[in-house]
């Protein structure tokens, strides 16, 4: 469905949205999410871009979510990698079409539409706050983590 | 929304669409949907190795549809040129993930579901056969079309 930069910046913020407050160093990341380091390098630096992360380039470096996982929409992730718009006027600039899209450019507008509902509606806190399964974590992990948020 | 190729690829087949019966010069494709000639000529043999179109490469080569315009669905063309199918198993093979998958993934499954539903049930029969506009087409395009299909 997406492309691979598009999944791996998803996989990235949900894992860095389960550790909220604290830099999660760059490795960590790299090995929890599955992305191949320079790839991810790569991605982090687009997210960083599009003010979603701060943090440390490098291989000490790390990274946290600018502000709170609430506020980080689904959306927002994808769009700080690839392009979701609904088509407002003819691609091709047929003078004729202008906002009126011909039937292809209609159903493109459609799929549009359908993923910026979709996703618009959801935040990462939505993905990491339910209780008995997290993002990218098996067991092992997820015990871990809800020890963690549980002596906050 | 889509990747470049992904959008030309559409477009390819839309005016392929229009005229189902006869080989379209690959320069005259170009023009009408605004591919850059070289782009192109990648996207069409894409199309071809999915068995989507048939015909000729090179300047003097053009290209028609292998079947009905109302046998191909919307979704046939993305999927001859992009992955969009429905996560199964767990993409970080998280052993004890496995079919149920996590948060992230069932909103990334969510969106690929809602891709397919929608794109599969339209076909480029169903972009060409509205009888005002016709997709890519100026005004002139139109109306040259519907006289030379009236002519049939």
């Amino acid at each position: 469905m997406f492309s691979q930069t598009t999944e791996y910046a998803l996989r990235a913020m949900s894992w860095l949205a389960l550790s909220p407050t604290q830099l999660v160093p760059t490795n960590q990341l790299a090995e929890r999410t599955k992305v191949p380091p320079h790839y991810l390098a790569k991605v982090l630096q687009q997210l960083a871009a599009a003010d979603l992360i701060v943090g440390r380039r490098g291989v000490r470096g790390g990274y946290k979510l600018t502000r709170p996982a609430a506020d980080i929409s689904l959306l927002t992730v994808v769009r700080a990698v690839a392009t979701v718009e609904r088509i407002t006027t003819c691609p091709l600039g047929l003078d004729n079409h202008g906002p009126n899209l011909c039937p292809l450019h209609r159903r493109i507008d459609d799929a549009a539409k359908m993923l910026i509902e979709l996703y618009g509606g959801v935040t990462l806190q939505d993905l990491v706050s339910q209780s008995e399964r997290k993002p990218l974590c098996d067991k092992e992990t997820t015990a871990r983590l809800t020890v963690s948020a549980g002596r906050r």
